[in-house]
């Protein structure tokens, strides 16, 4: 699938400022930049770096004035999927993960896994089979959390949500990756652009790692899972915010977009999935 | 320096479980393993892998049985500091960072530097040079927070230990990372054999990134700077626990020994370096 | 009914310091207070009061010594219960409450019942009758919530309760308040000698006002209701610790006894009011 | 001194809901309602009683109607007050304090003075005498939190609020009494009317139980302390808000107004009362 992704953020800034980006869409084994440009009003210094293996792209901008500061980024971006029968992703445990995925066993800032574990285990502690286990998790939350604009912060953590019951899809993120480490189920945060998501934004969803591959999956239900471009990868949104703000910078305005280059876009939803049985793996 | 190193675990273990361990000594520009040894007992599946950038050396044993399970390790390492002088230490901010230092920055489980701030600013927002002030964060701790056993536990964040006032080694590394990361210090949590420890145990210490370079901090003030063998480096314990268990374990042994192998060991204090503005890294 | 209550505590005291003990029975419309005695060696000043319309007496010791406290209290006491078909207790709202019971729907320290909104709606929002609602409340913790020592101290709120998973009766009776007062109904804890509890010690259970009337539940199902000798009463175990300390005193020894001075004690538990459908207030 | 006070607050109602209401200024033996009024509209039913030995007189309005919802309240209230050397205040300790001032040692839901003993004793145990003592923990908020809307809301305690290092009076005042009570100073909430507070709006002070008189400390400086009319008083928040609500309610308007109606009011501020070490008590 291609898409053509665009963002564009504008901020009011106050003299000496350190603005971190991850905009980019990033390279990966089935992600491909066709082109892409960034555009910064005014010209400040820029430079760009990628780390955690490449699954984040850094664009640092300094700033030195104070007054407003545009941030344009246009990419087009071909991605691609794989589908898995469900019920193959046999059951592995701590014992037989590969490295990689161990440290996404570990609890982070926003999923707080050794906090939920009783939690976790009272709610999921009955299924064995991972696919299962990883599907009830977000089932589970999307019943049970308002998706809500203005209930939660950029404080928030998987905690906080499960208390207030609502939240964006950061929060729903969070709370589903959390769950699933307290059940040793390797959870990570995906930062991405999203086609279909209605009103358009950034979107967050998380991949869980069973039978050797990331799946991604979705809490909030809110966009189709074959229309994501990944932008950043790590363990909560400490690793992959959209923009990281050192010093006093205010966002004053956001435009994001993704649209489909192709002539046609079949969506896969949740219920497709759920219907077939399937997970799905982003490339 | 050269160390003799050695610690023997006991666990009563119940049925299937899988131990991670961060035991070993890790290789690095200035640390060298010149003999090591393992010895589990009784035998089980053990595997071994290093996770991030080789910084963590991670040892897995898998239990199926139930019973005590012991696991000793014992190695002659040699150790490399660095000396520099505390003023040359220029000021740098977010936008000239190295990347590997970025991710340093971000708040992490045990470490809310994003909850810290306006405490951290209020402490520390005086100072300007940045070994001044990872100095005046360490002295703070020293100061207002009683090293005392009993009065944490595995989930004790640095919010809590600002609470508490007490805690012990892993608990005040955690709350001066914050601070550190809060007024936008890099800082990182290692896990460490230490020489002239009282009584012996494992050390946690923190490194703060300073012109460029990793230094490292205690604290507690409990041990020689010079005396240290590196285990692991994270985030925080949770990157660096010297244990995490998957499963039914329970530790119920446990002695740890950091012999100097030197005809002579002049150890460098936190009133040596403070004396002389000094910074100490280890290489 | 008529039992025979003593307790017997001892602590280690450091100079200067105030002890305010709830340990005596209170006299109420169906209580009374047959002989009492307290004992407190060494002699020290001792004065006594009753706060919140009487149904807190306490007894207040200063010790400006080092050593050894010893406090006795040994009484006879004669209770009385009324049973209630729990049908028959028909909702009420806020709208109609009685003035007296208004103030225990507001959360308190460690019944965090404004936190626990969400929760409890989640929960318990398809129950309508108050009566079945207690209930539900109560069962949902003793299935959701293990009686454990250790897991709790003596800052642990219902918040924390619910997320540990454990506790102690004090911890059952916090979060069972708190879901109550949720779902806006009225309660409050108490303290009191319970006949049959194993290991015997004191107890703390919650009272819900259903149609008019205080109603005792005990989410921890550990001893008769009809066994229970009240001695405080509040919004939770602030108002109503045995003991609270000011100053520097360690508690290192305690017996509490609540034995039945009746020739025949009839059990009256949480099955068998359940399979009656009754409820049972304290007089 | 007499003061005209008035309150007109709107609300978007739900159906059937419950709201209780503190606005209406109390009797005591120094505060005197020379006249008042209340006006509902549409016309619902309306109750009204007093709890906590009559220190809150709650109005309760019961709607069934969706739609709006106006309350109205106008007063003339004549107050005293009494000064008093601050110097002249004695220590006392938790032994011979009255009972009626012994709950408010307590800790509570907005003010968990329990766990913030060792932060309060860090920061202000170097001082004995309570008058002192009171003024610094209400100097020491001035000067470390910031008074700024919409940095705390309706479920903010003091350990938010030191932590967070911003909120607007209640939350000033929570924290205060908190501190208060970790250093056994009993301490309580008090909702007022404000005269000279600017913006207009209800207040929120502080009482102190010195030397056995309650006196008023107010840590936002906002206001004189002679300007005030008593509306309710209690532990925090929970005892003494102008609305709680039962139901589906949100206010959508509000004005308050307290304006002298002596010819001359001499406003008593805190740097006042600093400068002559003196202690204000409203009777």
């Amino acid at each position: 699938m291609r898409f053509r992704v665009s963002s564009e953020l504008f901020y009011r800034v106050e003299g000496p400022t350190t603005l971190l980006f991850a905009l980019k869409g990033i390279e990966t084994e089935g992600q491909k930049i066709l082109r892409e440009s960034l555009h910064v009003d005014p010209e400040v210094p820029v430079d760009a770096f990628s780390v955690g293996e490449g699954m984040n792209r850094f664009t640092r901008i300094q700033t030195s004035f104070s007054g407003q500061l545009q941030v344009r980024y246009e990419a087009d971006i071909e991605t691609s999927i794989r589908l898995e029968d469900g019920h193959e992703l046999l059951p592995h445990g701590p014992g037989d993960l590969s490295p990689e995925a161990i440290t996404y066993l570990f609890p982070s800032r926003y999923c707080q896994s050794d906090r939920l574990r009783n939690q976790a285990f009272d709610l999921f502690g009955h299924l064995v089979e991972p696919y299962p286990l990883a599907t009830a998790i977000c089932d589970w939350i999307f019943e049970h959390v308002a998706y809500r604009q203005g209930s939660s912060n950029e404080k928030s953590s998987a905690v906080d949500t499960l208390e207030e019951r609502g939240g964006v899809c950061r929060d729903f993120a969070h709370l589903a990756i959390a769950f699933c480490r307290s059940m040793n189920l390797p959870a990570r945060y995906v930062t991405c652009y999203s086609h279909l998501l209605y009103p358009p934004d950034f979107h967050a969803v998380i991949e869980v790692f069973l039978a050797g591959t990331w799946y991604v999956f979705d809490p909030t239900r809110l966009a189709p899972l074959n229309g994501l471009v990944r932008i950043a990868t790590g363990r909560d949104a400490a690793d992959a915010a959209v923009c990281t703000i050192f010093g006093g910078s205010l966002l004053n305005g956001m435009q994001v977009i993704c649209n489909s280059l192709d002539e046609t876009f079949t969506p896969i939803n949740w219920d497709t999935l759920q219907q077939s049985h399937q997970a799905i793996a982003l490339l």
